[in-house]
């Protein structure tokens, strides 16, 4: 123990990146990396150490600029197409465009401006000086600079290095990223996993995101919840390689410990790294992220990242990024931005910055974002998330219609062409994104869980250009067209059908409790698991439920809902359902049982004014697709004949 | 000889292009490149060849979602504060948070809402059935869509693969770009090079393109300009490899040859595609790369590009770039663009699109780009180029003043980050250039070597934020103030000094000829090389000549003008030229002798309006750096006593 125990917490985020790195750099420790050398042609990517000048002259002779004959210029002083010169053949010599000129020559006269007269020419027009001739060093002069030190090598400097005699060129060594994964519970992704284990899949994100920096990443193996283990793994990241055959997991510039950040029983990163060196902050008021440590340990900087993965990677980008490009030398790259409405109102918390991500489009000529889900347990919140929103620590929140700007994750193109659906998840919508993306990569379908009447609301809010329905109407046995009037009063909307499809109970393999009907859900031991509010599937239930005349009390699970129809199978799949209601192809895709218990039509609600715009086209375009209704059909539960029929519901 | 021998010639860009992607589509040819597997940890960067989907649940397991005790929820109904309830040690479990649920717990209660009971707890809050339960599958469902085909693997999208239990993923083959470099004079650039042979650095340049866009660059040995040659290497390049070690020379899917496409006698590349295939293209109403041919060799897309750097890169760029990306089944990135004023007026050639390069920077609050060197030759056009500029065929050029779009070469904010210099080039100016650089990568030096005049007219024009001056007033005998006066009226610009320095006489070694002095150059065996009008070495000249009674027509070479200091020198030291006026530090680089005439004051002249700009302030720090000093004066002839002097020249 060093003593050193006070150290700065719950700093707001600029006060922390300022002393992260003010610090740092005062202990020298963001001086570039040592130089080291590569080819010039395979330099591309790297970053000069030093200024690199030109070895040789481009061109590196005096070279013809035409084809023709190279002279003496004073030997055609005077000559015209009148008074022609007559040249002997000792006083020229025939020439091809990047020639060497002969000793003593200092002119081309182009074919076109010569006759020739039996091995003499005749020469028709006066010559310049040095007409014609592309001199020694035009283009670059050797010693000439041709990159100043600390460039990031484009393919153009490439050329211009191996043209100029540059063979080879000291560049920034990578700078090295130790990542060690920590935590009793953490495990091999590619193994097996038991319930309670953690698969370690945050430094393979971290790597991927390092190496595309410019760094170079080093795994490391798994540290048990134990100071002495990990303190010995960081030995090991941070002692100098002695030789260059040595081990990779030696020497790096930077280190990552990931986690065990927390203040928790099991959480020794911060105590190890004051044992080690010294922690300059723990905890930063943000969100995600919160926990993070930034230190100095065995004279590097050391990053104590937080556990869950969307925390692990923003507090990575954050803290690590400007690390790296330090070490290299260079800015980093600015992020592209983007300003938009928000779609729905988000709440935030005074005094922490929040990171919220965001999906994006442009519906209706308006650029709007809406937000994701702000568990930073998801992973799949970060693939799916086309920016970032940062609500600062001064607000509460942002609210729907605000005009906000994102720091875009996805490239502006894509995030102009995508169609957004919201509503109701049927797999159907999975085979449409990847048939939509197959057909024109420039294509994508982003789409939100939200339920049936969750996508004509956000509909309504101009949030998305179609939503998935499947609402049933009691009073008429009607789908989708009651709902659009009340929910979207005074508004022009298409329902196209994506297809029709049985909805059933799902049930365990061999169905153990023997699960028949829906009157079988008020057994005493019978575990559901229902939809959420708003979903069609769940308005399915309770008119069947009402058909049978049981009451929501009656049923064991009722109130517990989850989002998608896959969420319902894995419930049932796991153990911790006996039954819920959803569709075959989720059925079959977790390996349940399917007790069919009716047959509904599924529709993209889309607004009239969105008809005509391309995203929408692409979609309608692959509907008609004969591939894509058999890709669907093939899941099981699907009747694609009336896919594509619209029914216009006018206002 | 197949008989086609009907092609598209001299086409517009647009109708070139879409005829060559339509065909090669229509022929099949831009089909997607086979699937091979990559580790999913290793997939950064690559391309999904099919949808990937979960193979694991993330959580896998019901997991704890808080410290505390899992229990079955309706043994704690009822329980309150005042009315708590005893559980006994075989109903509850505690657990930490990511731990499994116990088999039949479906709920997890706090540590607050508990109170140790000897063994046995109290429960003080009735718990809800799954809360502060993460539930299986809460992030990913196994067998979910995680990623769609055909996506651009990001580090998000690794982690999110690793999570879900995705070990392996299909992806994209890179595409394989064979470039076979042609040429009697083209010559491998690491060698020593003989007069009339040129360095082949064009493959090594297109290879880091084709690298950047994901593609597999094969860079083929030189092939002499000889048909049968040229033939066989293309046999080489289009044989399927017949086991996976054969030599990587095999099996390419995008054929490019350098040069040979022009219609000279030597120029053999469309005749081989003839014989070998089809030649759909040859020539493009485009400058440069007018020469380009394309077409189907060997049942592969084969581009004959023009053997000039500029445009070779310029139609690699245009036809080859939309191949590789469309055999990796993705749409190319977009490139930056950003609106600018043209400081100078712009010729162009009816019926051709023209490409220039320019370089860009903010000056006084207004983007503006200035066009560079159009030789297609200037591989440093390449370098120093900060985007690119199309004149329309329909347009003769553009005017001063009007504003232009440009594609962007460098990032924005390297751009914005710039100072402009325009004016007389100097040594010290790339030594100032490099520890700008170096004193802040963000930073960047970009100069335009127009001559001293020049620099003070490109001020005049609003396109620089200062000019490198050294002009000498005949009359006053006074450095730059006057020719400020006279040329910049009306406008406050301060002088600062970068130096002073000496001028002479750069001569050979040895100085065989004996120059002692300005009036040696009107001997006859004195071959002499001049700076361009407009420069101060020019005046400088022309004042010494004055002052020994020299007439320019008594000096050989008088006419023939040089643009830089660097360039006098190179003239002398190849020969061209047995002398030259120009500074010690250019004689120096170039090995030559020096005879001193005088010494001069560079400034650097900058409009008053200019020196709180970022970008002038952090030259003038660089300035008064002692390092910045040191270096300039070790290239000798330089006095940097009166460096960063100041004078103010008021309207």
């Amino acid at each position: 123990m060093t003593g050193r125990r006070v150290y700065l917490t719950d700093l707001p985020l600029e006060e922390a990146l300022s002393h992260w790195i003010t610090t740092l750099r005062s202990r020298g420790l963001l001086a570039p990396t040592p130089a080291e050398s590569v080819g010039a042609a395979e330099a591309c990517g790297r970053v000069t150490a030093e200024a690199i000048c030109a070895v040789r002259s481009v061109p590196h002779y005096n070279a013809a600029g035409m084809d023709g004959i190279a002279v003496r210029a004073e030997d055609t002083f005077g000559a015209s197409e009148t008074t022609p010169i007559l040249l002997p053949p000792d006083r020229f010599v025939t020439v091809n465009t990047g020639d060497a000129m002969p000793e003593g020559a200092d002119a081309v006269v182009m074919v076109e401006e010569i006759r020739d007269v039996g091995g003499s020419v005749e020469i028709l027009a006066s010559a310049v000086p040095w007409q014609h001739v592309r001199s020694v060093g035009e283009d670059v002069i050797a010693t000439e600079l041709l990159l100043p030190s600390s460039h990031l090598i484009r393919s153009v400097d490439v050329g211009a290095m191996v043209a100029a005699g540059v063979a080879e060129v000291m560049v920034r060594r990578r700078p090295r990223v130790a990542l060690i994964p920590t935590g009793d519970e953490v495990a091999d992704a590619t193994g097996p996993l038991r319930p309670g284990q953690v698969p370690e899949f945050n430094t393979a994100m971290l790597a991927a995101e390092a190496t595309g920096w410019g760094g170079e990443a080093r795994r490391h193996p798994i540290v048990p919840d134990d100071p002495a283990a990990l303190a010995a793994a960081i030995d090991a990241a941070t002692t100098p390689a002695i030789e260059a055959s040595t081990a990779p997991a030696t020497g790096c510039d930077l280190l990552v410990v990931n986690a065990g950040a927390s203040a928790g029983e099991r959480d020794h990163t911060a105590l190890v790294f004051e044992k080690l060196g010294e922690v300059l902050v723990h905890g930063v008021a943000i969100r995600p992220g919160k926990p993070v440590i930034l230190g100095i340990v065995r004279g590097r900087p050391a990053i104590g990242l937080p556990g869950y993965p969307v925390s692990a990677v923003l507090t990575f980008d954050l803290f690590a990024r400007p690390v790296v490009y330090a070490l290299l030398g260079i800015v980093p790259p600015e992020r592209d931005r983007l300003s938009a409405t928000l779609a729905r109102k988000v709440h935030s918390t005074l005094g922490v910055d929040e990171f919220v991500r965001v999906t994006a489009g442009r519906v209706g000529g308006r650029m709007v974002v809406a937000p994701l889900g702000r568990g930073a347990g998801l992973v799949t919140s970060l693939v799916r998330a086309d920016g970032m929103l940062v609500i600062p620590r001064t607000s509460e929140g942002m609210e729907a219609g605000e005009e906000v700007e994102i720091e875009l994750r996805r490239p502006r193109s894509a995030i102009e062409a995508a169609v957004l659906v919201v509503g109701s998840h049927d797999v159907a919508l999975d085979v449409l994104a990847d048939f939509l993306h197959r057909a024109d990569p420039g294509a994508s379908l982003t789409s939100a869980h939200v339920g049936s009447l969750g996508g004509l609301l956000a509909l309504g809010r101009g949030e998305a250009h179609m939503a998935g329905v499947h609402l049933l109407d009691e009073a008429t046995g009607e789908y989708n067209v009651p709902y659009v009037r009340q929910y979207l009063p005074g508004r022009a909307v298409v329902l196209v059908t994506l297809a029709h499809r049985e909805q059933g109970l799902m049930v365990q393999p061999g169905n153990p409790k023997r699960i028949r009907s829906i009157a079988d859900l008020a057994r005493s031991e019978v575990r559901f698991v229902n939809r959420q509010r708003g979903a069609g599937t769940r308005l399915l239930l309770d008119y069947e439920m009402r058909r049978c005349g049981l009451a929501p009390n009656q049923i064991h699970g009722y109130d517990r809902e989850v989002y998608t129809h896959m969420a319902t199978a894995s419930a049932v799949a796991s153990g911790a359902a006996d039954a819920g209601l959803g569709i075959l192809a989720a059925a079959r895709a977790m390996g349940l049982e399917f007790v069919p218990v009716a047959r509904e039509r599924f529709d993209l609600a889309i607004p009239v004014e969105h008809m005509a715009s391309l995203p929408v086209r692409r979609v309608l375009d692959v509907l008609d697709h004969g591939e894509f209704k058999a890709a669907v059909a093939a899941l099981g539960g699907y009747d694609l004949s009336a896919t594509g029929t619209r029914i216009q519901v006018q206002p």
